[in-house]
């Protein structure tokens, strides 16, 4: 089983609808001719933020990435997915390797256009490392906090855009406002996305991330380094298995 | 290894004895004919709520349902069964997959009929969402929350049947008090049951809770991606594995 | 990879050593002989505790029993040994398995008899099962909890053996007190073992507690299920994996 | 897939510059000559810490190692990695094995020589056994705390190498200083050590120590011998699953 690093909505930038009863989400039709037109899309997105840029090979027809897991969260204004985005290794000479790149969790914000609409084309993306990640996990109720991503920073285009995502407590303490606010330069884009995210939704992230942040370090290859250490070979089969009898 | 959907209880809907030494649970034996009247059971599940719908292929004695996880609760007017329910996945054309629909978790209440016997028949039941665990995740001690389910909602017999889970605290803050209160016009009933929930008890939910999230929203599928990024075919041989030595 | 239910110090009741640097521990030779009157200790520690009955199968010399993982804590009086129990499963008529006992965790507790020589002749053992963990993972700096045991509960020698295990806050808060009494009428025993725990080893417990809680409840068996949702027959070939490039 | 027991920089001891922007670390390139001296600085290391000696054998060209997954923190005056290290299991007579050691986090200091270069030839080393690591995850934001370790305790050399780690809370609460310092009179080395760590990046770290925890215990191998209860031959084909639909 592998994964895309897309969600759905991603492939297909139309506008579509959401029915707001909690358990139905009528996720978009993803027909041939928009799936044929994804490396354009993730193409487009490289400009936005340059983390993208490392799965611009995603978009080239790979024939097995298998599952798409962004988490969307869906609100009167915009709607947030959430997804996780693997580690790197990079082989060594002696055949070992090593983690290259830690992964990081894209967060794509769309504004509504309507009752339940989100309008998909005019998403902004934003990646958090694996600290940014962390001081959201601390963020109490009362707490705000401020991350500010420039995608050229160090290159000749430093400056030109300017991401800024911030999280706001609710006056009542029960979430946080989330803004993504985006300046580009390049594309004369100025767009400013709010979302409430509700403690309790909150929570769910929170779980979420504490679940893939030892893999963003790469620390499961350790706990499968220890797995091996003893011999499974022929100890596994149930029928020699006494043990709890 | 697989799972049935559904408790032991469930399938055995007549009313039997709970022995309280913390211990020793004496389940329900499971006749064959109890069994065979399994799909029927959960047909009249369904008109309690639709979440249950899609696990309307569930008692056709499908013959590869394998382990049933229902964790119980017993107490003196009431049982509480809670059990995850997976999420689902659909086939895109491209061969891959995505998250159609996030697991949640499933909550049968039964009255009790007697000191320690539960009322299976009469049994309740409310699928909480994912951000609704994360509501309870969230709960204080002093804290309480509710939640209304329509089945029907945006359907004609919406406002038919109504369903009310309230959390709300024990005095002394040693727990909650969870009540599902089930209004049913369709079926004339009119359902409302108690149950208290320690500090200690809801702890192991919450938990489980966090060990099931990442799965209910499919994460699982992104962390083998990350395990398969590195080849472990011949590497895995414990005999030629040095490290820690 | 399989487990055996006790720990080394539970096959070998002689009394011995324990160097106190932090990362030395002498752990008891294992004599061939020893291990011969392994099922002997097991049974005598059946007297004191229901829960250990059902490992009662343990010391026959099952030749796949493999891993032996009790976490030891070393203190000047006393040392306590915490190791988990399995769950239990039954097949049912159907071919399917329910959950048909949770695991436990069980404590044994020796008395020390000199410096750093602690006596697993007289040690006394207690099992605890899932809401007790979650009262102990509920701990606060400042709350103290007790358990009460009888493990002839509702039989024919009910009160004759009486278990009382105490978590008491040390005055300065960092850490808690146990102590396990036993009154045993059946062998004329009146043993109370005292050992502190610091809030660090207390989190280091938690946090394996956490682990293992959701292993005693089944629930691993879901996430089986929800893994086997999407076939991974021929996606797994890492050379054909793109993603994230 | 296995794991070294060494981050990347461990091999290549000269100094690396390395470049602020948060998403792109230019790691050290690994020449084969600097692999050959390998095994070299690994016994270096073994004067600083007997934790060390345990992996003696490590650069002796062990074909299998295979995962580099120190996690590194570069700051001003000095860089930190982070990196778990394998319990240590030893077979017995039986053919079943035991937990020998338990597994340790490893801490690796590196002073910086100039705008984000740090020497590893000046770094020192710090293993943090199971609840010295339970200690850290306990620390409040208003918490220090202190470890001395003396590699040479209870043998000729004692008190000759004198190691200090302290964390102690920035004014703020924000984050916790860390200074490991070493005296070593073997070598008439006396390094003092000093890096912030925010309470974002303290909380990536718990996450992922709270990850590795039960893997050090080795109760990884009790959860294996749960999943083991269950026969899981022929009933994990997908296509004969219906369970959710």
């Amino acid at each position: 089983m592998t994964i895309l690093s897309s969600p759905v909505p991603l492939q297909n930038p139309r506008i579509f609808s959401y029915t707001s009863h909690r358990s139905t989400i009528f996720l978009p039709r993803v027909s041939s001719s928009a799936k044929k037109s994804f490396s354009l899309k993730c193409s487009r997105g490289d400009l936005f933020d340059t983390q993208q840029q490392r799965n611009s090979g995603l978009g080239d027809g790979a024939p097995t990435a298998r599952v798409f897991v962004g988490h969307s969260i869906y609100k009167g204004k915009a709607a947030l997915t959430v997804e996780p985005k693997a580690p790197e290794f990079s082989p060594l000479e002696s055949g070992s390797y090593k983690l290259s790149r830690e992964g990081c969790i894209f967060l794509q914000f769309a504004p509504s256009v309507g009752t339940r609409q989100y309008d998909w084309n005019r998403k902004q993306v934003f990646s958090l490392s694996v600290s940014e990640i962390g001081m959201l996990m601390n963020l109490g109720p009362k707490d705000s906090c401020e991350f500010f991503h420039d995608p050229f920073k160090g290159k000749s285009d430093e400056g030109k855009i300017r991401k800024v995502l911030k999280a706001e407590p609710f006056p009542d303490g029960g979430g946080h406002f989330f803004s993504l606010s985006v300046q580009n330069r390049l594309q004369n884009i100025d767009e400013n996305i709010y979302i409430p995210i509700t403690r309790a939704e909150f929570t769910v992230l929170n779980s979420a991330f504490n679940f893939v942040i030892p893999y963003f370090l790469g620390w499961h290859a350790f706990v499968d380094s220890v797995k091996s250490e003893i011999p499974s070979g022929t100890n596994r089969s149930s029928s020699e298995f006494e043990w709890g009898r």
